[in-house]
């Protein structure tokens, strides 16, 4: 049986239409989108929950959509959960993707794998090229280029998977906020407008968890952020609704460009 | 003779007075704070300004205050400053750092020797140890370990001197718009308030130009993002007003630590 655990987004939705997971779980008080949660649990109790998961017959995974971490409250930690509390705790104090490759660790040291969503729905991962009537320029090209390099260096201290570069300055890089935070941020801008996003995964990211993900409303923030296009690396970026998120690239002038 | 090359902020004031240089100029459409420019010249008449230094008997130079990142115009490069335009374009792609090397570069090849603003003006670099009551307890040490990690990553790709931590997650890093503009850009953070500032020199960053600053403002925009203090790389950042950068951080319960 697959369980999905689901968070916010388009994900938990159209994974729950494709792959019709026997059990949807959620983090308390992070209700997911698009679909109804059988469990929720809280980090605290992840060992209850594993064991309840088995033994409703678990024996696949899938994360799908975003969760914010949690904050840890010691007194509801329970006695399943309890052997699990140093790892969890060393996890917290780490990047997100330490703190969620804990999170599988644990889900497969009870048996149960963890799947990625691409092999659920792979045609969310565009193919190389151009997906807008705008293609990037020379000049783009190269902030494309400065923009990964950066990422990649930053992928070891386990923080960003965006930032938006400038004729070769990098304007912003994503926080633990997330993209739309940095985006939104950008309506303060002292430089007028221009720039690209660029997003990709961490270099050797899991690619089972928190997969970098843009859709509609990312290029219509772009957009309203004075940027001129947007980058991610090929194979490793959802886009949710494809024809909607190019559909408006195109109405604002933005680029969309899968390398 | 000595040349202040002087922008934004305090420091260009502080060091007239102390290193009262011979000749004080300034990037057109930056004038400095706190002194009077004798000069205006544009990067696309670098080259005239070199020969017009020499000429006036500048032997060495000291770059003070900030200093924005000028627009180019092709159409007013000189005669003198046309042999220099691959090495300006070039450098002007890459980092700040990238760039202001270069200019460090010109003036040296015409002879005039750059100097560091903490030669001029030693007690702008705090002793290490803590500067307020309020002391980082342990978690906050491992933030601030956490954040000079980051920050030493993120130096061979010459971005960002600061960066904001808490628990362990990078809130923020720093980008092209600065240091208070990261932190202005806290008003709306979605989780409240905690965290600290990190601020440190790149590694291998040259210490002629651009060291990191903080001053009162800095730590009265972090108390206003919700940090919880301050830490700066010791030897490596300059703290301006001292006495009432510390009195801000004391009477808003912060600590300024310097590591």
């Amino acid at each position: 049986m697959l369980v999905m655990i689901a968070g916010r987004g388009a994900l938990p939705g159209l994974l729950s239409r494709r792959a019709a997971p026997g059990l949807v779980a959620a983090l308390e008080g992070f209700p997911p989108d698009g679909v109804m949660a059988d469990v929720t649990f809280r980090v605290e109790r992840l060992g209850s929950l594993l064991a309840d998961l088995v033994a409703a017959g678990a024996t696949e995974a899938v994360f799908a959509g975003a969760i914010r971490r949690p904050e840890l409250d010691p007194a509801l930690i329970d006695e399943a959960t309890r052997p699990l509390v140093p790892r969890i705790m060393a996890a917290l104090g780490q990047g997100d993707d330490a703190a969620l490759r804990t999170v599988i660790a644990f889900f497969e040291e009870a048996g149960i794998a963890v799947r990625a969503v691409d092999e659920f729905l792979p045609e969310l991962l565009p193919p190389a090229g151009s997906l807008t009537r705008r293609a990037p320029g020379a000049a783009d090209l190269a902030d494309i280029e400065r923009g990964m390099a950066v990422l990649d260096r930053l992928g070891p201290a386990d923080v960003g998977q965006s930032c938006i570069v400038r004729a070769g300055q990098v304007l912003a890089i994503e926080g633990a906020f997330g993209t739309d935070w940095m985006l939104e941020s950008f309506d303060r801008r002292p430089d007028g407008r221009g720039g690209l996003l660029v997003k990709a995964p961490k270099p050797g990211q899991d690619r089972r968890i928190d997969l970098p993900t843009i859709g509609p409303d990312t290029v219509s923030r772009a957009a309203a952020a004075g940027l001129d296009g947007i980058a991610v690396a090929a194979g490793g970026v959802l886009l949710l609704d494809r024809d909607d998120a190019i559909r408006r690239a195109d109405d604002a002038g933005l680029f969309l460009e899968v390398r």
